[in-house]
């Protein structure tokens, strides 16, 4: 059955929502809200949506799935607007935010379940771009795709949002809202928190050391990678998350308490065992959570400073499921000029170490 | 002139130092020492020293040069007892520590400027691996190596070793042994008590929130890389810099209280300014300083999830300077799946594009 689908917010999400919906449903109708009319014509010439209106409610009566990917805030809005409209009978309303309580506490609070059937979505994908410009049907391949059910998710609700939306290839999970928010809150949002304090603390350190920034290695590159972020998604974030959060500061802050006691007192074997708990623990995460951190199977090769070496390495391993490959070799305080090879599956690994072996001389190491 | 080096430790970092003044000065004899037999055999048949003893004291009085490559309490102990040597006159003794201040201290308390040149050495580079099998010419290429002079130092005791050790082919820094510590605290110690501290907490939350593991993405994967490094020689760091690093844990407090604040106070403007300010700080950094966090020349490239195509890409940009390729696709919260591949100068970025443009249909970022 040919249905319509309204998307409102034709950024990068929206964007490569309606891009993925097109792949495995051609024949689906993408009708498109963006206030903006600059990506409402770059959503109609990449063929994002068929149709466009800078008016909200106009196209939600039409529409068999809305989608609301639009900020945390706006969302929120619409859902209110949403209450008061006249829409199709049992239409679906999802959304695309980044924390979840407060979206599907106000679509509890705002909508009818004996009219339409919500459920909270969440899929956990970004770009260091943005817009419709940006959209890409491959956004959300292999990612998690996470659904929130509400008091007004049906049976079927989720099950028809993941035929709709096959085409992301995105992973699928359901979850509680608010499990989600306190898991984002230790692995995403405090994370973001503690990136953009490192930052700040060394740029204000560099004021009177000079050499901060001259010294800054491939660690310290590492973990303020993501205080580059857009500054308005994560206040938001923080914002409608903010209990998680500062249970989350509260708590790091008596760890550095602790750790600080440690070093105060010079007790060798406590610090030796903090250090020593952090890597065991992430080593645990590697190995046995399929899906978590590092959940690949990695190779190291000692490459020399030399051009083309990652090539000549490459062309020894067409044909394998290499997903990541990584040197480092700039100030290299952690790492040494390693160029670290990740594969999906153990086979390609061990097939990859033979190879390498038979046509260089590089050492290999496999952790 | 033919000279006579003695390392005293043929770990990863004695034993590359020891690879690389073979590399200029193929005449030179290189002694060397080591505790385990093992090493001394692995050092002898790799070629890294020319004769190997158990027993420290019997080479030290051979040696125009003593490079001390052992961990930090070990090498004040050595300092010591090469107090008490008949040592050949004007012998340069360095050690290659990743503090300064002890073993500076240490020197000038011990040693006779009468009898010895005493210079601090920090040879900024690691690796995952250790030991002499892991010994590497090329480990301290582009890295950076640090001096840190004493009052034991001669006008011309840099510059002695500068020469010796021209074959790593490094990068020369002067710096007060002070202000190294300081420096290195801020960039380097510190944050790796956060990595250690944010896989603590993740670990313990996981316990009672199983998806802690599952959703951790490619910031949390960087975050807490460096929580895998080796314990005991980030615990006689800690306790090596105890103050600076206590200062920066101090400090850090403080900033977490204030972006609580902010948080409790639903403060939309501060969080945002606190964001945006981290993300300027880091923007500088990368732009204006040679040498800092990210120096290099990226693009960024959209490529679907296919095999071969970072091949097909490399293949295309044969003879660049590439420095650094990575791609981020599992779990993908803050970084689309993205070939970023990073350049040497601004020249060989500009002609990646335009050939990567010209071959192919992917999107290209330039940040």
């Amino acid at each position: 059955m040919k249905k319509t689908i309204y998307i409102a917010g034709l950024g990068l999400i929206g964007g490569s929502i309606a891009l993925a919906i097109k792949r495995a449903h051609p024949d689906y109708e993408i009708l498109g809200y963006n206030r903006s009319e600059k990506s409402r014509e770059i959503a109609l010439e990449r063929g994002i949506a068929d149709r466009v209106t800078g008016d909200f409610a106009s196209f939600a009566p039409l529409a068999d799935v809305i989608i609301l990917a639009v900020p945390i805030k706006q969302t929120i809005d619409f859902i209110k607007e949403l209450a008061s409209m006249d829409l199709k009978p049992n239409v679906i309303i999802t959304d695309a935010g980044s924390t979840k309580v407060e979206i599907v506490s106000a679509a509890e609070a705002y909508l009818s379940g004996d009219k339409v059937q919500f459920v909270g979505s969440h899929p956990m994908a970004g770009s260091h771009k943005s817009g419709a410009i940006a959209a890409d049907v491959t956004l959300f391949e292999n990612a998690y795709y996470i659904f929130t059910p509400s008091t007004l998710t049906k049976e079927t609700t989720i099950s028809e949002l993941k035929d709709l939306l096959v085409g992301t290839k995105a992973r699928y999970v359901e979850i509680d809202a608010a499990e989600h928010d306190l898991v984002t809150s230790q692995v995403s949002h405090f994370p973001h928190i503690l990136a953009s304090s490192l930052m700040e603390q060394a740029g204000a350190y560099a004021e009177n050391h000079q050499h901060t920034n001259h010294f800054a290695a491939g660690g310290f590159r590492d973990m303020t990678r993501i205080a580059e972020s857009e500054p308005g998604m994560w206040t938001s974030i923080l914002l409608t998350n903010s209990r998680a959060v500062l249970d989350r500061i509260e708590d790091f802050k008596g760890r550095l308490d602790k750790v600080a006691q440690l070093i105060s007192q010079k007790d060798e074997n406590g610090i030796w065992e903090f250090f020593e708990h952090g890597r065991v623990t992430r080593k645990e995460m590697e190995i046995h959570k399929k899906g978590g951190v590092d959940s690949f199977y990695d190779l190291f090769v000692d490459v020399p400073d030399e051009e083309d070496v990652i090539l000549r390495i490459l062309e020894l391993l067409r044909g394998t499921s290499l997903v990541n490959i990584r040197i480092n070799e700039e100030n290299r305080e952690d790492i040494h000029g390693i160029l670290q090879i990740s594969f999906k599956n153990a086979k390609d690994l061990a097939h990859a170490e033979q190879v390498i072996r038979e046509h260089t001389a590089y050492n290999i190491t496999i952790k």
